[in-house]
């Protein structure tokens, strides 16, 4: 298709919305990036931005009025939102320095402008900044239903992915010892119905799986929890062909009854919801039904991320096999690098990607990838979210550093780690910020802190090594990590700003450090960690990735004593877990890539 | 006065309120220990809780129904207030646990409520949350006038302390310069009328000093800063009786005239006002003229955190003096404590604390206290707030451990230091701690941090290594300190709760982690600093407090080369810059206290 057609497509579905819009007499009609669950990666079916406007980032808004259509994009998408939106029909602005609210009291001449939104798509918190920034100019946010469905002819379907049991044994608590706690927490705040629109609080929840989005095995439905009788879950029946619920504790409905069964069950009750996540029509929905509102931290999202035993068992199992994979993939990277640079077929960016999946393959209980691979040489690593494209990616040379930020899903959990590979000697100004990186790693890894400790807290302990040469990087420390869930899990982020979710034993998260030198270079070094609580109630990090450490990439004589301690324990404990069950060409590897520092240092084979 | 005597007052008092009440219509009234600009301290004039319930701690609130009395404290003041208030009519809550809304919610049978508050004392957070709380039993808040001008008969008429000129020199602006800062900042908002019911603020602004409280010389007072013409300052007259001020910038009412007026120049505008601080009663009057209500954070506090060249050179100034005071007072203990000692008359806490402040009348600029000393001995030093009683305080005795915390008000600035002493052998378990703690405060005197950072984001550095051995301290790490103002000045705060308030060149602040043992000891090193920015742009903590750190109390073994590197090249700053004005036998002292750590481990003299 050539891009005068593409523009032409772009014009006439601008068209059709504004067409609509007068339908609907409104002004303006405001689009976002964003499908009913907040999800992080949407089905097509819920991408209307991209449809619309041609820019296909997972985050943005539009405005379009009568004349006229701004785009809203952060940092990361301005270039890319320029090359892809018209800029005949869109002008650009800065997700955060002028969001849509602000915008429109400071750009637009009408005091009354009406202002349609679909309130599926907003959550509440997203909706009351709107209605705040609108109130100084008189404008009116008004509630519509979805237009894409009228003007969007070849919409791609919602998906139907089929939903699996997440086995008890696996999970560690049936759906119906989980609702007891849920209720408990309800009771505590007086909530009489919870209002749930996450897919991985349903499915951790129901203990279920889904497969609507590739990468992420949550069924996309909502669920509303009342203190008494059966869960309602709205999820599209297609899903459930083969799944036997207990009807006592779940009862299905289709999507379409979840408002209108929420209207029935909220009269004269209170109604609880998170408001970061829950659409703003629960609020229209419940208000007019006559419940008292409850927004809320979600309880469900607070037990989810307390693992249970059989839970903590099941990411330790999955790490085990990822361990497995990645040490198969590490001497096959070493042997592989330097011979097809050498015949002239380097191995590329997509291959290296793509191998290391191949080989999770064959190990125990791998479903899929957590998320596409971040496999990046040299400058591209220098882009914190890099993917390469087949046919126009980098080889790997000797010489050059290569990262790889990669992940599965298993039947027992979901790993994320990341490494960087050094293919030769690094020069000495890399290793000095590199080890920098690895000294925040390591003073994250080795610390104790009390249960309770805000995540917040914890982040200047990744950087300070960082900051004392004036480098830091541009991106959180660690995040959660779902159970054959979602690779980004809330509530806990480790980053600078505030987090009000306390760490304590059973939580899991990354620790992932950073450099990124622009047109230069970029690494990372990431485990994935379980919170583990001491005889003095202090809590540490454990790490559950089992993957040694490039130590070429280091100043090793900067390294403290205790710092050196613990690389070497870990690499010890590396190779006890894998070795018996490697190739015998991956053990010689191993038991190279986990040599004592010591050993290193004085320049042993 | 018998303890009789004292309850009867107490019965009588409750009877007087609630006579009040049933005159008001009310069926409770609830009492705060705050004043209407939540001061730290209040004068004796806004002690009412305390007259009402015989509660002396510096933080409550009161619910007195008609039948029953609830006083709210926190966990320091539990034991404190059930001594304090009569039992038979007091019962004592939970300030946080159950503070009074979700009391009332909880406790009172009736659904509605009619509960009066008096609006000048309660900030507008604070009466939102109430209203917030009782929404959901039906309660009703209802604004009334002040209670205690009627039925407290003896009450302290409130204080007309003198206010006098913050000289040009020393704030580095004059009061229209600063105002025109606070216009732009207004205007950015689109602010037409900014309220202001700080005293510090107002002090900073006008570029006057008060003397309404001892150690808060601030002139409690409201201001109102419209976008052009003078500003309002509502203070009473017999304050200004010397003072010149300038007709075009500022113009002087009485403080009763600060609602009407805030009420006629609100109509229509929109109106500023920093509701963590600001009366309820502003929103209260702003609203029924039909203003537009923002509320904001407080743009003088940020400008006033940033502190000019000549506050700077100020702050050094003030610390220089007061390192005198303190090493004149250091070289005193070291040879009273043994000498007193020995001849059965020891050196006690108050007199330990009342001598370093009489140390500091005879250095240059010295004004105040900017607080009470806390002088402790042993155990007593592990009650952070500690003050000792005369007559009833422990002596300091060779082989104990003294804490002493304290500061001065300067013409130029206010200082705020804590050192710990140990007069003998320190057992090496106390050790151990304390060296944790004197690696946590070097951890944050070394850290480099990019200009931003949020204080939040710090505090953990100064925890890490107390953390490693299952230890920490219960208060945050730092505060921001006034020039010549409030000893805790908003906004920075280093601790675990969120501090959006990011550090940058001119902050200044405190760096004072701790450890208290209970029954055992506590210790606590404590600098005053300030940020200074590098050449890259990164920011640093300077030492602005000069006074040794006595290293008798660690294990100096288990320091850094880079930890050893910092304490040496400290001690020799304070040496460089104090020792030509010190008395020949403190030169001898300091000379000694400043030794660098190579020759105290070697053993030399």
């Amino acid at each position: 298709m050539s891009t005068e057609t593409t523009l032409t497509f772009h014009a006439d579905r601008l068209a059709a919305l504004r067409l609509w819009m007068s339908g609907q007499q409104v002004d303006a009609y405001l689009v976002t990036s964003a499908d009913a669950h907040q999800s992080e990666d949407c089905p097509g079916h819920d991408r209307c931005l991209h449809w619309l406007s041609g820019f296909s980032g997972s985050l943005g808004r539009a405005l379009v009025l009568k004349k006229g259509a701004v785009l809203f994009v952060d940092g990361r998408y301005q270039v890319q939102a320029s090359r892809q939106a018209d800029p005949g029909l869109w002008q650009i602005a800065h997700l955060h320095q002028t969001p849509p609210g602000k915008w429109i009291a400071r750009e637009t001449g009408h005091p009354c402008l009406r202002i349609g939104y679909d309130p599926m798509l907003w959550s509440v918190n997203q909706a009351d900044d709107l209605r705040k920034a609108l109130a100084s100019c008189g404008a009116e946010l008004l509630p519509l239903p979805d237009p894409f469905s009228t003007i969007w002819a070849d919409r791609p379907a919602a998906p139907k992915g089929k939903v699996r049991v997440m086995p008890e044994a696996l999970s560690g608590l049936s759906a119906s010892e989980k609702l007891e706690t849920i209720r408990k927490d309800m009771a505590g705040e007086q909530i009489d119905l919870w209002v749930e629109s996450r897919p991985d609080e349903i499915a951790w929840l129901l203990n279920r799986r889904g497969s609507d989005v590739p990468m992420h095995p949550v069924p996309l439905s909502f669920a509303l929890i009342p203190m008494d009788g059966a869960v309602s879950w709205f999820i599209d029946p297609a899903k459930l062909a083969d799944d036997s619920l207990d009807a006592l504790t779940v009862k299905t409905e289709p999507p379409e009854a979840f408002l209108p069964r929420l209207a029935e069950l909220a009269q004269g009750r209170r109604v609880g919801f998170d408001p970061v996540f829950a659409p703003d029509a629960v609020t229209v929905a419940a208000r007019k039904a006559g419940a008292e509102l409850v927004p809320s931290t979600n309880p469900i999202m607070l037990r989810k991320a307390r693992k249970t035993a059989a839970e903590l068992k099941g990411y330790r199992d999955a790490h085990h096999a990822d361990g497995i994979a990645w040490v198969t993939y590490c001497h096959w990277l070493s042997v592989e690098v330097p011979r097809r640079a050498a015949a002239g077929n380097p191995v590329t960016e997509c291959e290296a990607g793509d191998r290391i999946n191949q080989f999770r393959q064959a190990v125990a209980g791998y479903l899929e990838p957590s998320f596409k691979p971040i496999s990046a040489v040299g400058p591209n690593a220098a882009m914190c979210h890099y993917n390469p494209t087949p046919g126009n990616d980098t080889p790997l040379m000797p010489g050059s550093l290569y990262l790889l930020d990669c992940g599965g899903q298993y039947e027992s959990g979901t790993t994320d780690a990341t490494r960087t590979f050094a293919f030769g000697d690094c020069p000495s100004g890399l290793k000095t910020a590199a080890t920098a990186v690895l000294r925040g790693f390591l003073s994250l890894s080795m610390a104790c802190f009390p249960k309770g400790t805000f995540p917040h807290q914890l982040d200047a302990l990744a950087r300070m090594h960082l900051w004392q040469l004036g480098l830091d990087y541009d991106h959180g420390t660690g995040h959660g990590v779902g159970h054959n869930l979602l690779v980004h899990e809330y509530p806990h982020r480790l980053g600078k700003l505030p987090n009000p979710f306390g760490l304590e034993a059973g939580n899991i998260m990354t620790i992932e450090p950073g450099y990124y030198l622009e047109d230069g270079f970029g690494l990372r070094v990431e485990n994935q960690v379980e919170v583990v609580a001491g005889d003095n109630g202090f809590c540490s990090f454990r790490p559950l990735t089992l993957v040694p450490i490039d130590l070429g990439l280091f100043s090793l004589d900067a390294l403290s004593p205790e710092e050196i301690g613990w690389l070497d324990a870990y690499h010890a404990r590396v190779r006890a877990e894998l070795m018996d069950e490697l190739s015998p060409e991956s053990r010689v590897w191993l038991a190279s890539a986990t040599r004592p520092i010591a050993a290193l240092q004085s320049g042993e084979a």
